[in-house]
């Protein structure tokens, strides 16, 4: 019955057979790499707006500078990811690029910044979505936590069933997105070109209640850095293009790092011509849109197709963690389960963990972006600079044509990208970015941790050392743990009389007002071949008895030979009865299991249902 | 380790040789006993006083006549169960009066009324007593749902431990509040002595909004009978007073029932005579402390002996809930775990249910008291309404001495309560015992049906019809599903071959891209004499595929041979790293051990472990 309810919400099993990705072309795949980043400027905007507006007009007017030096920070990177297409065209991910060219720590830097930068990625996108939407219908906003968790839970469903679709169907909400903000920009263009001269800040912004210090640039800055989020999104998928990959990505990748760049500086530039300061509730970008297209279908369908591509955002974060989860098992930093390919042939397991910390991140930061945001940076900039890092040293060892300026050119990437990662973690630090800075090396150390435990399960599971002539146990001796004489006991009962001739029947005795005259009697007319043992327990535990009964008749077999339990377990017809009946059965498993019997022997149970038909 | 935590919390395991109890004398009793009874005047007054509130002056002077009323039902109720306390020595509870002399669907009614009745004193008793305490310190309001939850928890982990010492610890604060409480009174009515006439109570109290209608009288009322509740708690303990059993029982009885009644008229009757009222967030028994004692240490006396007295008598639901689920278990109304006594040679698991549905309800009603009383009286009445009705039978039955008389007396008891019944099921519908009137007879309807299950699974183990001569089953034949060659496979094959000579080795295949032939040699050098069966499986599940190989080669064994399953099981040195592995053989278990196969033939399993030392 669960299995139904799992098959009518993520679909019926798929076969091997239908695994493999189709290939997209320029169109479709910037569909499914860029929303990551175009989006981007949702929250980036944002923080730079909110990080100024403590300074008041003059620290709102330095929004255009501050984006300036932003898109040329985007340039760099761009470039810089454009040779990583070049010599990873089979996709270079920050951990595979960093693990290959730096060495395995600083892969595994890159692997846990590049997964919780996922996590981030989905949980800011999502809330920044919510945000959009209460801007334009400010009562939803006390439900913005339950309206983020219940995107999050459709697109993991999504997800869960396997979006083979995503080239297609996301690309509506992508390029409506692009439709809709060229539109307004270019509208808010000619509205500035007839107004002719800037609207003068101080007379809509707040007074400034911070002196403009260098820390606060800095702070807006590291925040506005946001906006490089998902850049590298392309790089990671190359082979996904079709041939020739690496031409039609790099080709992808610039004309999406246009598309950022003049996204960001449009919105941004018209934000700060205009004057304009965001109402409470509001974002920035809600403000300008309704500013430039007043409030009528088009602001509407602004606000509507930001959260589109929010929520497209958000769903690549599900296609990009299960994969680096499952890079990360295959390598044994992670546990194996996420190698796994479920029914749908999706990596189900990191598809649930994903979900399960963006949703704990949602509630935590009671579904604010901007609170998300300080933690979201640090993870971004430290995966782009150990990617573009590893990328010189790539270069310096193929030496192929024209190494030193693609080295140059990553080198570069590296060095501009490190040093906004200091800028951010220094000024960003106690505004979240130390929980990152904790988070990053903790994750590492766990990554290491699982690997030595694998690597020393590997070492005992070793068959060397065994002695290559095995020879089969001696019979073994069985005893069955007796509830009384009834229905179930009976197929146990033969079975062990088929394996052997040794059988003890042991009656565990909690209740001392039992009558144990009459059990053994009537024991005897069913079971006569078999010894019936009782055995009393003062303290009302069955396995403490059972478990020191099978030592103690160890103890009196120096054959070596092996005692195996025979379980007699009552089966009920449906599965709310089990709460009916005592789970002796598998309390006793458990407990036997994970315990070594003092003579070294295995505990070995042998379990025999007894189904229940009513 | 989880056992080391689980005994520090409630002490080590105790031998049955401690069971038993004993026996109270008159005083240690009535502090055993009472608290529950006693305690009721803190909220049956709050809510008389909150029902009246609303018709102002004119409804605060039915005050005390109500009170009156209520005291008269409280001596005839009292004097009704000093008859059942003759009538059944060894412990009469509701349940089992009504159901002996009743019948068995009575009996079931008062049972569940009785169950509800208990979770319902322990959340009004702890919610109650919180707010004894947050009318002293208002700045601990906010935090009364965790006070409440907090005072619960340690109920609980006391009585888990075993509440050995109930007649001596526990007689400290019912003492306490004695004391404290008619010292107060007293000193209230030289007060009250010294004014002369009692304060008019159009100076202080608020303008009626609701015109001082017959119903709202009724509601009073109806709500200040939860002043009886806990009345029944002696003659369900009868066996516990020194013999002679009943006349002490009796004895003790009737002082408490006057001790009641002095408290609850006392108390009214002052609150009338200084024309009290209550300040936001104050209960009016607070308000009643704050004139008498000023703001002094008298008054912060009375307040913690009120929570003192509330939280023994919350404490009295811990003792009775899980004693009455035990009898309902024995009787197989309810699962039989709860009649399993645990370590501490308590009924723990009637102790978790109990904890569990009180920290529903103060959580669902958010810690207030006056929202949960509603639903309080309905349950109580029922059971004093079956049970008196029950002593009425008895009598008839037994025709003792002078039994007209006592039956008489019973039979008024059943009137007064049945009629004071109606009324509140009438009065407060709406308000809340609605959901008693629905939870009552679906919880007997549960009861029902599992005593259906129960003896529906007794006739399906009965031995009777199946053949004495039992014959061993033929030998197995053994299937090993296997992941690979390693030493963890060693034990497994071993134990197969010591069973029987058919073995087979079956290697479920998800990745179309592992390599069949290599495995295969690796296989065959070390187990020879053990087939080995590829199985593939394009839906990249082990467990169906396997259920169908049994199934398959079922077919082909038509001699009856039972195939059973040897399942190799790596058991991790810790239970943390189980997470680091597949769940494959509890998987295959689950699976196996639920599912009957085609051919009629249990799953029978055999669980080989081979523990991994680091």
């Amino acid at each position: 019955m669960l299995n139904k309810l799992k098959y009518l919400i993520i679909g019926s099993p798929l076969p091997n057979e239908l695994q493999g990705e189709t290939r997209l072309n320029k169109v479709r795949a910037l569909a499914a790499f860029s929303p990551d980043a175009l989006s981007s400027i949702a929250y980036a905007n944002q923080e730079i707006y909110l990080g100024l507006l403590a300074a008041g007009s003059a620290g709102l007017s330095l929004q255009f500078p501050i984006a300036l030096a932003i898109a040329f920070l985007l340039g760099i990177v761009a470039l810089s990811y454009a040779q990583t297409i070049r010599g990873y065209p089979s996709g270079g991910g920050s951990y595979i690029v960093a693990r290959e060219n730096l060495g395995t720590h600083p892969g595994l830097v890159a692997g846990a910044a590049l997964l919780i930068d996922y996590v981030l990625t989905a949980a800011v996108s999502l809330t920044a979505g919510v945000a959009a939407i209460t801007s334009a219908f400010p009562e939803l906003v006390t439900y913005r936590v339950w309206l983020a968790l219940g995107l999050l839970i459709l697109i993991a469903v999504l997800n869960l069933r396997g979006l083979r679709e995503s080239g297609t169907v996301m690309a509506v909400p992508v390029y409506l997105f692009l439709f809709s903000f060229f539109g307004m920009l270019l509208y808010g263009l000619v509205q500035a070109v007839i107004q002719g001269t800037p609207t003068a800040l101080v007379t809509t912004a707040p007074p400034a209640f911070e002196p403009l210090a260098i820390l606060l640039v800095l702070h807006a800055f590291s925040a506005g850095c946001t906006a490089l989020t998902g850049i590298e999104a392309i790089s990671n998928g190359t082979p996904a293009f079709k041939p020739p990959e690496w031409v039609n990505a790099r080709k992808t990748l610039i004309v999406m790092a246009v598309l950022m760049g003049s996204l960001f500086l449009g919105s941004i530039g018209l934000t700060q011509f205009f004057g304009i300061v965001a109402g409470p509730g509001e974002t920035i970008l809600s403000a300008l849109a309704r500013r430039v297209l007043g409030n009528g279908t088009g602001y509407y369908l602004v606000q509507f197709s930001t959260l589109a591509v929010l929520a497209v955002a958000a769903n690549t974060s599900f296609a990009g963690f299960p994969r680096v989860t499952a890079i990360l098992a295959k390598d044994q930093f992670m546990p194996r389960q996420l190698f796994n390919v479920g029914d749908r042939l999706v990596f189900h397991n990191g598809i649930y963990i994903l979900s399960g910390f963006t949703a704990i991140l949602i509630v935590v930061f009671n579904g604010d972006s901007h609170a998300l945001v300080p933690l979201f940076a640090v993870g971004a900039f430290t995966a782009f600079t150990l990617s573009q890092a590893g990328m010189v040293v790539h270069w310096f060892k193929s030496k192929e044509k024209d190494w030193q300026v693609k080295a140059f050119i990553n080198g570069l990437g590296a060095l501009v990208t490190a040093i906004t990662l200091m800028v951010i973690g220094i000024s960003k630090f106690l505004g979240g970015a130390w929980i990152s800075i904790i988070v990053i090396p903790a994750t590492v150390y766990l990554f290491l941790k699982i690997r030595e435990h694998y690597k020393l399960v590997g070492k005992q599971l070793s068959m060397s050392g065994v002695p290559p002539s095995l020879r089969p146990l001696p019979k073994p001796r069985v005893v069955i743990p007796v509830s009384g004489v009834h229905r179930g006991m009976v197929d146990a009962v033969n079975l062990a009389r088929s394996l052997t001739d040794d059988v003890t029947a042991v009656y565990i005795d909690v209740d001392p007002s039992s009558d144990e005259v009459v059990l053994r009697k009537h024991w005897n007319e069913w079971f006569p071949d078999v010894k019936f043992v009782v055995v009393p327990s003062s303290y009302r535990s069955i396995v403490e008895p059972l478990i020191k009964f099978l030592d103690q008749t160890d103890l009196e077999h120096h054959d070596g030979q092996q005692s195996v339990l025979v379980l007699p377990e009552l089966i009920p017809a449906s599965s709310w009865q089990e709460i009916l009946h005592n789970q002796l059965a598998d309390e006793i498993k458990k407990a036997l299991l994970y315990r070594r019997r003092k003579n070294g022997f295995q505990n070995i149970i042998i379990d025999v249902p007894y189904h229940l038909k009513k």
